[in-house]
């Protein structure tokens, strides 16, 4: 298979980049009555949203049996276009597909992104020679396909979306690539409400011609990508990633989260997109060589983009961790020792000047710190800021808010936390974290809704598992004890 | 110390339980205006809030110089009180707290709830030296005292709060012990939210003649409660930890969550409680061989608390799984495998009975299955319920939703998981989890507002950690390279 890429390569001068984002863009499948017969892919909606959101190239939309489409004036095909394509976006049936793939070769069309399911991502044999028959075809007409079984990507600055229901993300430096496309739109959905700006986004599907490493190249060369961030199932060719990964890293963090690590992940992945997934251990020896960022969920690769977005470079992982309340202070030291975040004890030259302006009634002073009174005084908490900063066995500040301070009880103590990563003293920066962050929110609100009802729902899937398995340890327990007795 | 302990159970005949829930409570050191001397603990609102939260029992306001207090009868005494009292709530300065015991004693009160601060905990001399003095005039005068340096209980049974802010909580099955009162404030604010009921809520402090394993006992005593939770920063006879835990846990789950298990969490433990934290082997040892639950934070505390209350026994951790999405099922197969949750094949009879019913277009059938199409078709969802119940592989049920499914988008669905939990067929059950609970919620609103200001404040302190770590080893990576360049 990897050979065929390269032979792709070689015919296209180039896997993917050039024309990429689209100046031009073609519809094809695209009924007058918004009625797709591809479930969950329809063309109108597609070309209504690229539309709408204000997609700055130039729009076509391809029905044989249309004048006009919402107005557009529409094209019999793409050959019939007055210009050479960009991108053709496709949503028949697969069956008509390849003859889609013909009409875009003739037009010398040059990427297809095949929205269509029905090929070798359902393990069925006439899917197969469907996806043989894309490959053949695309690869003499020299057209390059992304996809197929491929929701699409999202480029803000040419306001390019083909997920209309989220439209076109905040512009920003976070690069994205997703072998699955339910995880591309999650993370979509989610990056502008955590503050994330997006440069791209890329979901590509059985990744027939075009597979993670193409996109991987594309956004390491993008001046506005910062951060890359990849989830990926299975690769074809492991050498190549690693070589194209280690050659990004030293100009930008590549953030990968490899799916289908366990046994259970791993079969689900086979039978998401045919994906051989890899162990854990060649996995391991991949991040440790390529200097590749590793993520285990969603959740965790967002946010460390969102730390590499707003951190400048930290020296080391060396924190002093400033909290309120005792069982707090052991919780958060605890989280720290177990996600392998040193906190160390502070310098001689600080612990003498902490209790200078610092109370140790009700309050510990070392690191970790118990500093109620310290977090509700704007003035001294400042201070205490810029004395552990110069701390040589400091490289970053951790502060550990209760959740009213992220719904704004704390207005000054968080002035103090802007002021500071604003000035930045001795280099150093501070981030701040939630620290009892569960009960009474919308969501768990919900799951007690469930709960009422009679089904224990978790408000993550994580919990879900933990519970359980100390549920069925315990009975575990008894049972051995009866044996036993 | 231990020895200590022996000699007030003998002299009291029995450590803790009689006389609780409390018939009467006198509240000693309640100004009439409201000022206390003792920051954090304020008689008044302690007596304002028994009093309007509706205590079962009787109720005496003490101050010297008041002759009524909001319009009770106040006594300059506890020895003027007209019954003996199975409790006093002490809030006065420390310094005065050594008399109030005295008159205690003189008065035959059974236990004496010590809120103030300024004893052990501090380290100071003073303190400790007042401590010592408490013990001996309590031993001394048949007295016992639950704390010093302590936040108190919530009994809803006898409508009994010491945190007026929280109130009294619903009555329920779940009970508590905290060697930390902020996290037992923590769990009861949480407790009602998630559903969870409380037989009792208690905070011991410094533990100073009672401890972790006297209220333990009184719990496992106790038939309101049938799920016990523990919060343990240090314990004085670990012997007697385990043999009394081990006796309990064949009558009821005893959830025991260790707090400072790291370097940093152990240090803040010691500068906290004056805990000696005890090792991680130590502790597994201890896990294993008293049949305790193990949890690492409060929320996973609750939520098995929650699941033991929900689930009848388990006959084992083997998870049938069903979620939607390609990626979802990936990472929820993943997430199993972390918590040690199997995810076995199905039984050749249930591979064959599945695809009967359920179509393999854009859906895996095997385990974990991606089966959007039948989550959304309530009569499918039934039956497959139904047919992976009978699988002799299986012991539970996971369903995976999407969060819209939490906030209200798939009413029928919920309403199969719940019929399923009612009926039980061939004695299943099955839990729920949200899949994607991350993004776009109330927090994570907050938590870009402090971004977009320039803190990069993490919902979870576990995620702030995590990211924090990632950002450093990158620039450790970079660090390294040029080295070798």
């Amino acid at each position: 298979v990897s050979q065929t890429n390269d032979e792709v390569e070689k015919e296209n001068g180039g896997r993917f980049g050039q024309g990429f984002p689209p100046e031009s863009i073609a519809i094809v499948g695209i009924s007058r009555n918004g009625r797709s017969k591809v479930p969950g892919y329809d063309g109108l909606r597609l070309f209504q949203g690229l539309r709408d959101y204000g997609y700055a190239g130039r729009l076509y939309p391809v029905n044989p049996k249309a004048d006009e489409i919402l107005g557009e004036k529409a094209y019999a095909s793409v050959v019939d276009i007055p210009e050479r394509l960009d991108l053709a976006i496709v949503t028949v049936p697969a069956p008509a597909v390849p003859r889609v793939i013909d009409d875009c070769a003739a037009a010398g069309v040059r990427y297809v992104h095949v929205c269509s399911s029905g090929f070798g991502e359902t393990g069925l044999a006439e899917g197969l020679r469907l996806e043989e028959e894309l490959r053949e075809k695309a690869l003499k007409g020299g057209v390059r396909i992304i996809g197929p079984n491929c929701m699409g990507f999202n480029v803000p600055s040419k306001r390019i979306t083909t997920f209309p229901d989220i439209g076109v993300l905040p512009e920003g430096g976070v690069g994205l690539i997703s072998q699955s496309g339910g995880h591309a739109r999650l993370f979509m959905m989610n990056a502008a409400s955590m503050g994330l700006g997006l440069s791209a986004a890329i979901s590509y599907g059985n990744g027939l011609m075009l597979d993670a490493v193409d996109f991987i190249e594309y956004l390491a060369e993008d001046d506005r990508t910062q951060v890359i961030c990849v989830y990926l199932e299975g690769i074809r060719d492991g050498r190549r990633l690693a070589e194209t990964v280690r050659r990004i890293v030293p100009k930008k963090p590549v953030i990968i989260w490899k799916g289908g690590l366990t046994d259970a992940g791993s079969r689900a992945a086979a039978s998401h997109t045919g994906s051989m997934a890899g162990s854990e251990a060649i996995w391991r020896a991949f991040y440790r060589q390529t200097g590749a960022v590793r993520v285990d969920t969603l959740e965790e690769m967002a946010e460390a983009a969102m730390a590499f977005q707003m951190l400048r470079p930290l020296p080391g992982a060396r924190a002093a961790v400033m909290t309120m309340g005792g069982g707090s202070t052991v919780q958060s030291g605890d989280l720290c020792g177990r996600a392998n975040l040193a906190v160390p004890r502070f310098s001689p030259e600080t612990q003498k000047e902490i209790p200078k302006f610092v109370s140790s009634v009700n309050q510990g002073l070392s690191n970790p710190m118990d500093v109620p009174g310290v977090l509700m005084d704007p003035i001294a908490f400042t201070r205490l800021l810029r004395v552990v900063a110069q701390d040589p066995n400091i490289d970053v500040l951790l502060v550990g808010l209760p959740v009213e301070a992220a719904l704004g009880g704390f207005g000054q103590t968080t002035q103090a936390l802007v002021d500071f990563n604003r000035e930045s003293p001795h280099g150093k920066q501070v981030a701040a974290a939630i620290t009892d962050n569960w009960g009474p929110h919308e969501i768990e609100k919900q799951c007690r809704e469930a709960r009422e009802m009679g089904v224990p729902l978790f408000p993550t899937f994580t919990g879900a598992c933990l519970a359980l398995n100390r549920v069925a340890g315990y009975y575990r327990f008894l049972g051995r004890r009866d044996i036993r007795a």
